[in-house]
């Protein structure tokens, strides 16, 4: 059975397959130590060693495979993490998916520091710009049909499709990698809408790895009380 | 000065800065052989020597740093290749840029092959496409802009911005790297707008590594011949 | 159970873990293309197509973790290839692999190709050349012993021990990068003792994408004759 | 004139080429931001900001190409890093080179830490203990010599050569994977071998990129103290 979150209006990650777990992670380390394997509590210890002296070649011997659906900007910050490999749904291949991302909340924009802030809209307001929002998509559609039906190439009629489309892919990463993936997008300084994906990466994987996923969290912590 | 290519109907290649040329390879290959320098002729055969059996790492010895300035679409393909550094122009950070590319002629799809065609349209029907899917991203910034004056936060916003848009980044790469995203996207397979890029770099870089863009061109040529 | 391949006199591959087969790399494909699974004959003639026309990334999708256990000339050039995971043997956290590959036969040097040849030694210079090699290395590891004994660090102590020693490492790679990676080392111009090494991995994993390795046997004969 | 730190009893590093320095990062982040540049306290306050808060990309603009003599066992630590780019002298190709590095001072093996120590040996048997040092491998050596004039190949002659000899390779790398590399090699865990060749590349880049150093090595304390 494949685990799987929802994220988002009609986005999701599944978690597809998994080599490995918290031991693959001791059992690569002492092949560098020489030695055989130990009790629970000194494997532990030896995985907290291990994360906090960097010593991140161990944590690669682990593998996930996810299947995603996220809008198109949040698949762009994420594909520029090159340790991952990807397969993406083709705009060139197949149809555009013609699902778009509708924001619950409209954000507004943080003047102090450039990202994005949580003052609140009126709820009418933001209902509004919802209800604008999605007609504007509704037109990009719309033309993006129509240009199919007139024989335009896929690849071309997608130009009009909005970066709030989703799209899809297959992605796979190493858990070291992984681990800095999470540092950088489960982070308040990332746009909520890839944290909230970063989230749900940590609940499918943290019952393959929980002692793992145990120091990340306490490490987690720390770092965002000393920045 | 910049060397530039102007691509497509707003876009351009800048090469910024260039490490290296085709001497660099040279010694770099000589490292592994521990000899000295020899005549032009020698070394021209050992880039040969060295391209045509693989032996890539020289290669790696010479880099390129771009500026590129292309739509969204192109910038997802391009960014596929995990091998360029890069810095993209961020629409959290920053306005969107307004600017979105307009295609000369609208391509049918190809039926058989399942990518871009080339079959034509009418003059007429290419220009009322054309004019509609100009009404419609002129449309998606109009949106744009007013969300932005509701205090909506960038990050947002540019969830309406059509995947046409232009971006800009800063990519750089080593020249072995180099070679291999020219043979996947100087390509008749490539989507053409991507094909015109890739074309550009060549004419960038080709000043600086005749000899090796000369062996390049070559098996190019041969490996379309085969396909 | 661990499928193990024993290679040269006292090495092995081990095939650990496997995650995916051959159609991991055609689900993985049909992300892309957004359609469903289709017969074998189609599927098989889909990952044909995938890897001659160097769409590689449906490939990375599969992944394999192996122990290995070769000298250190190998390790050295195996360890080159970057798209490996590593977790090495270290000689600084243990003593040293006490045993070393002796050759069965000693290669003479090629005069016009600078690498290794095969005129074959007499027996009996042969069997001479092992005795002094054998000799050479035992006064190195008693030195080695010797150190140890006297309390110098292991780190140091190591600087004796010659690269014909064996190590060991854990080594995962996705299929995509161990096609490339056998590509270049399941190849006459590699060195010997690295060949049996990459014949040995495919041997294990032949079993789990048979029709993938089907295919790269089939590029590497026309390639190798093309050569 | 290329810029060279002499290393250990026979090793260097030379800066043989640098593409830009700190205001590259600067105008590389700067496309993110969409802005012009600035006053110079601003740069380097950016430059701080990026760092501390990992924004590593624009750090990866800047490129070092080094020529590295060393002893084996150091290259085999350095070339774990797979974010360089490297071409090493091959004794496949070429003649084993005949230095060997020999230690000032034999260090201790530390019993709490499993890895190097300080309580020094005397004098009279840390001389010893060098004198058969060099003889052992002055006999490596000769033999070597004697396999070679036997005809043997290099690639089979050097299977005698002790890890402590010297090689030399190329080897290029952006700063962004440089201060990664340099965090984890100037540091008192490594290897006392490889930290000497580490702040020899501090030595060479900081005139290049003074404001980025400054930033590091205020870093490296503070991470030094929390350890």
């Amino acid at each position: 059975m494949i685990a799987e979150q929802k994220v988002l209006d009609k986005g999701f990650v599944r978690l597809l397959e998994v080599m490995g777990d918290d031991l693959s992670i001791v059992q690569a380390a002492r092949v560098s130590y020489g030695q055989g394997a130990k009790g629970d509590d000194k494997d532990k210890k030896l995985i907290r060693y291990l994360y906090t002296h960097k010593h991140t070649s161990p944590f690669e011997m682990v593998e996930f495979k996810f299947h995603v659906r996220c809008p198109i900007f949040v698949a762009r910050q994420w594909i520029r993490h090159r340790t991952w490999n990807y397969n993406e749904y083709s705009m060139r291949y197949s149809d555009a998916i013609s699902d778009y991302y509708v924001p619950a909340t409209w954000r507004k924009q943080d003047v102090k520091n450039k990202q994005g802030s949580t003052d609140p809209l009126s709820a009418e307001v933001n209902e509004e710009l919802r209800e604008k929002y999605r007609r504007q998509c509704d037109e990009a559609f719309k033309l993006y049909d129509e240009l199919i039906r007139d024989g335009i190439a896929r690849e071309m009629a997608r130009f009009v499709v909005p970066v709030g489309t989703y799209t899809e892919f297959y992605g796979k990463i190493d858990l070291g990698n992984l681990l800095k993936f999470l540092m950088l997008r489960d982070d308040p300084h990332a746009q909520w809408e890839i944290q909230v994906y970063a989230r749900a990466i940590k609940e499918l994987v943290q019952p393959h790895v929980p002692w793992t996923m145990e120091i990340y969290d306490e490490l987690r912590q720390n770092s965002a009380q000393s920045a």
